[in-house]
């Protein structure tokens, strides 16, 4: 069969994250079969969304604009500054609609192995940005993961010297968690955290 | 956020199958964040395929050329039909490499429900081309679903009443299988068609 389009288009969707060969296939048959219209439709959202979806000057996370919606809205807590790692765990902070300060998105988090050094993941612009007027508090809301700790332990410690107070979020038992399946060391930081 | 481009790419990759929100979102903030570059090539595949990928005016399975590679073949066998639902299926066959027969593709089964017929499958277009000379033998390869058995079905009788020979793939126990937890309706048929 001379289908060059139909394999170059597999191994396309290959690049997509968690699709291998079968998935792959099982898309494209999919699309080609029975949703062609879907082909030119998604062509063009990742052809704009490449196109128009820089970083947010101020906060680096996703923004169609210099300025993105949270760091243009003079609404917010301006005492209040989070620290993340990607614009997704951004997005996730949104959606349960308790914070209402500003953000930083580190867009990575600190990985000497995979050559991630505090200059590529923006320690600088995020001291400058936390040494503004009004800034009160820092939230560290990296990953709870090995490199995302060893991450907030770098900031505190930098933050720290220059005087700027930071925390981190909580750890404990999450919501809807029967304490038996829970693992020992998250229930052991419920405990020393209790309130 | 200002994140229309990045709403309607998620929205747009929730189209393919298996792909629901939350993958959808991943797909997004990966590419966006660390495949940029994917992003247009995978646009331009979506492109050319929806373009050039065609059907086979034969065979019916897609082809970038009016005739496929299989049916523009003459070292094939013209004996053989086999007929299948899907170019997966086909595809799926071409790669046990164990035949060299022609194929016929249904684009479907019969779902009298979803409102395909003998007609959106090309029952007819099949009979014509089971009836050229040189065919001996149609294979059918329909699924062994309820459904691709009742099209199965269908195509023996229509192909007795015209006197063409059709046979059905082997039922029995799949290769690499331990007896013990293959499904009683299998091992059944495999007792029934042991040879």
């Amino acid at each position: 069969m001379s289908l060059n389009a139909l394999d170059s288009l597999i191994e396309t969707l290959k690049r997509l994250p968690g699709v291998g060969q079968k998935s792959a296939q099982r898309m494209a048959y999919h699309l080609l079969q029975h949703d062609r219209l879907a082909m030119p439709r998604l062509a063009e959202a990742l052809t704009a969304a490449a196109e128009r979806i820089k970083h947010c000057e101020r906060c680096h996370t996703f923004s169609e604009t210099p300025l993105c919606a949270v760091c243009a809205d003079p609404q917010r807590d301006g005492r209040l500054l989070c620290v993340v790692e990607t614009p997704a765990d951004q997005a996730a902070l949104e959606r349960t609609g308790s914070y209402r300060g500003y953000y930083f998105v580190l867009l990575g988090r600190l990985s000497p192995l995979d050559g991630v050094g505090t200059r590529q993941i923006g320690v600088a612009e995020l001291l400058a940005r936390a040494a503004e007027p009004g800034v009160e508090e820092v939230i560290l809301a990296t990953s709870f993961t090995a490199e995302g700790e060893a991450t907030a332990h770098v900031l505190t410690e930098a933050l720290k010297a220059r005087g700027i107070t930071s925390t981190r979020l909580a750890r404990g038992v999450p919501v809807g968690s029967e304490l038996e399946y829970v693992d020992l060391g998250t229930i052991a930081h419920a405990l020393t955290d209790r309130r």
